[in-house]
């Protein structure tokens, strides 16, 4: 299993995704700014892992206060939370987490929890999310292997992995199932510039699991299509909205438009909390921009000449007409979205 | 003028383009084995640029010859044909280029010149060749400008610019024949994985002549798109087949895809010598396959894990349906491309 984030007595562990895959590090976060910096900087990224990171930053930052009473850290509680909400704008998951943990906390504050146990609820709900993440992304594993060829080639985008998430993943998650399942799949990982996700994350776990993968520029997509090299395409989510438009890393939306216009099926793999139904559709979805130098620097060496325009959107909005199916730990839900997750939400309660 | 290749007493010199943008460094080749060592290191590129490099290469082994006839410097002058021929597959200019060195060889020989006066005439030829590219250049930019949007943005991807050329560029010769007529045209430059041409030299010539330029990374562009903020597209070309199919960079075939799929023009501009009318359509093309370490490395620093897949297909096809319009110094062609061709052909002769 890879230890993408691991609680500890010390604080919360991440491995550096920022440097991997020729170093493997890890960064303790010693208290929620850290956590927070750890997420802002990408030394964790990917939807789920986020949300789960900043329950453990909640809890991190529980723990640590020296507040005298539940009453008293209950302004330092809001505090933690903004900061951690102040990190990344467009994967839901993060909200969701901390939402989650304001209403947990709610409960607890109007019963009369005293502070030392409230610091133990909330570090078991972390835990509790943590768990469910996992089991999320083998249910998505479940119902999605049966989407891919029995023998084939999938390409996916960015890293939706066991690295995005607290362990298995989501689109690779459902690569895993059926690789697991007997089927003979070979993935294409677009390297996903300018962070190379896909380069650097997405090969280092496949090929740690012995999962046949080919890197490519994010641009070579459509020949390869087009030679009848790629059966299928499965990709994670930052957020699905309500009518199924779903965020996601910046050209995901380009591999969709290259996958209808060659036939071939384009899957989004994400877990219920990726769902925000509060957001009617992709217009409304509020896309980060990154720091220009993750594209103009590599390796602390200039490709661009001083003071051209830069544009570093981190995701793009891929609208639903696009997208063959949505894999869920609940199921796999196909169009009109609107109604499918509106009835799964009815089915699942 | 961008001094992109120069004929000069001691041999050709080249701004060496895998340098640019941030050192402009020189390369003197003295003998042709260096020329075809500039083109196939990528240090001179551009299928315009290639051509004419291949000739100078051509009339400096002819110049640099200790042969005592013509008649004796005939097999080395094959050796030499056959060295140039060896470094890139894909561009048809260079084929072109050497095949009319050729024809010239052959005249001269039959005609009985001797060699030193052989000598003056090959180099004379390359001179004419390099004039020739520039005023077909700038031809393309005439006829092409009014394609382009009063004020709009035009993406391009790669560099068919004055790097690509003996000057002016063919797509980036449209843009600056639109910007001299007036209009305002601002450039996305995709920055053209994994060798960065766009990146590098497209935003270092724009930039150089005041053009508003911004580079994106490749898998930017439909979301760019989509938002309404692209009115054209216009690119290069290493290869057009009979029926209008045209090879380019890699990357190209995607942007197209991308276009029609948002209802926006995607021009080809290129000079008449890039036209192969012995290849009868894409599929024909030979598509050259770069070493994997442009992908895996950048600056020295490895991004991809050991052991991983590597694709680097340095072009793609993109079929002629998805083409609005071809320009060439001699006009500006619509589909049915095979028809609008032969009929040019007959007008110009």
């Amino acid at each position: 299993m890879i230890p993408t984030l691991t609680w500890t007595d010390d604080g919360v562990r991440f491995l550096d995704q920022t440097r991997l895959p020729l170093e493997e590090t890890y960064v303790l976060a010693t208290d929620y700014g850290q956590v927070a910096d750890a997420i802002a900087t990408m030394v964790v990224r990917g939807a789920p892992a986020i949300g789960v990171s900043a329950a453990y930053g909640i809890a991190l930052g529980a723990m640590r206060s020296r507040a005298e009473s539940a009453e008293r850290f209950a302004p330092e509680f809001e505090k933690i939370c903004a900061r951690l909400a102040s990190t990344r704008p467009t994967a839901v998951n993060l909200f969701w987490s901390i939402d989650r943990m304001k209403r947990l906390f709610a409960d607890l504050l109007s019963s009369g929890t005293p502070l030392i146990q409230m610091q133990k609820k909330i570090l078991a709900e972390a835990h509790a999310m943590y768990a469910e993440d996992i089991s999320a992304c083998k249910a998505m594993g479940a119902h999605g292997a049966a989407l891919l060829p029995q023998e084939g080639a999938v390409l996916t985008h960015c890293n939706a992995g066991a690295l995005a998430t607290c362990g298995y993943g989501t689109a690779l998650g459902v690569i895993r199932a059926a690789v697991e399942r007997g089927k003979r799949i070979h993935v294409y990982a677009d390297e996903t510039r300018p962070f190379l996700q896909g380069a650097r994350l997405t090969a280092w776990e496949l090929m740690a699991d012995g999962i046949p993968t080919t890197v490519i520029c994010d641009n070579m997509a459509a020949s390869l299509m087009r030679a009848g090299k790629i059966q299928a395409v499965v990709v994670g989510a930052d957020r699905i909205a309500a009518n199924g438009d779903t965020a996601n890393k910046i050209g995901t939306y380009n591999v969709a438009i290259l996958a209808k216009e060659h036939g071939i099926p384009f899957y989004v793999a994400a877990p219920w909390s990726t769902i925000d139904r509060a957001t009617p559709n992709g217009d409304a979805i509020p896309i980060e921009e990154r720091p220009h130098a993750e594209v103009t620097h590599h390796a602390g060496k200039q490709l661009t000449p001083n003071g051209v325009g830069i544009c570093n959107p981190a995701f793009d909005v891929t609208p639903s007409k696009y997208i063959t199916a949505i894999v869920t730990e609940r199921g796999v839900l196909r169009a009109p979205y609107i109604d499918a997750l509106r009835e799964m939400e009815l089915v699942a309660g």
